[in-house]
């Protein structure tokens, strides 16, 4: 299989860094193909502009969607947005690595998203009726691909608990996870997340490291998060709403999936 | 009093454009102080990298909160860095304003948290005891400020409510408004949303200009959005979780609040 790892830290001679030739060698070895996007170290642009659509005018307005969705269809977009799209298609599962920077990722990861995802490639696709807003959630030009996100951070795993000071780290990776991935077509697996990364001794990183191969192991097996698809009859068309019947009382996010077996704490 | 607005849109001639002039204007007409940090006008660098930390030697291993602490304390900072914290130093209100890229921030913006967001300045200060966990969630640099995010979205606010499938607005926002502006120290107002700005007509257009010189009129005397400060009790230490015997039973992210009615939908 082809494994797109987009990684998103400034020091290879890092946990990242380490994490991420472990995970090459590990893949490889199964058989996998492997590219890396390492975006540091391809100077990635994270800005959205005018400069990423080369049909956009420059004094004209710019409406960020309509460029998009313009310049991807005439195949006028800036190089650098065509390579890395060429690279998710190519990819039966995509592997974003980053550390935990003020609960989100990185800013250099965010404007890959941001400008990678073209309308008309990962939104703006498929069908809008009473039966179908789009093809998206669950749905879309990435349906079939798997995604799964490789985090770190120096809190607790207690601090992103059920209860914990900082929001259940599910909650806190629900925009990427449900908002990026699922959205696009991803069938996204549960996030490998290594906590408490200052206090990262020999013992701990090797125990980490096992874990670690173990979900590349799974990669194709391991069961998807249960978000409940647009289109397959849970949500009311077009408020978008759960319909009553599901999910009653208030969950918080966890309303959005068919079953809350399928995420586990790490 | 003293406002800074940073925006992130890459086209002036937008909505975020004039609601932004329409902010300067009512506040400054009010008798207040702007400043404004229009992230693309100032070609605002987005990734955090070593060039930030001007005492950071080429070739030592780069740990980004090390050398943020060093370069902080040194008064040794990229000078694009340092005029932003003075900026926000000065500010009694801070406003962020994007449109909605992929259910967060655009990247300029999340790259001007990364790197304005000083370890010494907006984490990494106070006493670590079994009685406190450093100044953050309710304390810190930013005690007395106050935070308001204004938001533009092309989705309908059905699509963000409780049961809506985007998930709920406010759990969305929460990475942002608890994570990077409670945990600083701010007080946080309920954000002001703008839905579905692809059907934004005159009339809805005047409707949501009135509602938002509303909230600007009453950015001194609007009641924050009621977090649980982290050192007054409520969360054990140092798992830093949520006392038991208060909010008892699964509700999500609003656990993190002392009552359900500071949070309403727009």
């Amino acid at each position: 299989m082809r494994v797109l790892i987009v990684c998103a830290h400034p020091e290879p001679r890092s946990l990242n860094g380490a994490l991420r030739e472990f995970a090459v060698e590990r893949l490889r070895r199964a058989g996998h193909e492997v590219t890396v996007s390492d975006l540091y170290a391809m100077n990635w642009r994270a800005a959205v502009d005018g400069a990423d659509f080369l049909n956009h005018e420059p004094g004209q307005i710019l409406k960020v969607e309509a460029a998009s969705k313009r310049a991807y269809e005439a195949d006028a977009q800036s190089a650098d947005i065509a390579t890395e799209q060429r690279k998710l298609l190519w990819a039966d599962a995509l592997l974003l690595q980053f550390p935990l920077w003020w609960f989100s990722m990185p800013a250099i990861l965010k404007g890959w998203i941001d400008r990678v995802y073209a309308c008309g490639l990962a939104y703006g696709v498929g069908e809008h009726s009473d039966r179908r807003w789009g093809d998206r959630y669950g749905e879309g030009m990435f349906k079939g691909k798997r995604a799964m996100l490789i985090v770190t951070t120096g809190g607790w795993a207690s601090h992103y608990s059920e209860r914990g000071i900082n929001g259940r780290m599910e909650d806190l990776l629900f925009p990427i996870n449900h908002g990026m991935l699922y959205y696009a077509g991803f069938d996204v697996l549960r996030p490998f997340v290594i906590y408490r990364t200052g206090k990262l001794d020999e013992g701990r990183y090797r125990q980490s490291q096992a874990e670690f191969g173990a979900r590349l192991d799974t990669l194709w097996t391991t069961k998807p998060i249960p978000y409940r698809m647009q289109n397959g009859g849970d949500y009311q068309i077009p408020s978008m709403e759960l319909k009553p019947e599901l999910s009653a009382g208030p969950h918080g996010l966890d309303i959005h999936l068919t079953e809350n077996s399928g995420v586990d704490h790490q």
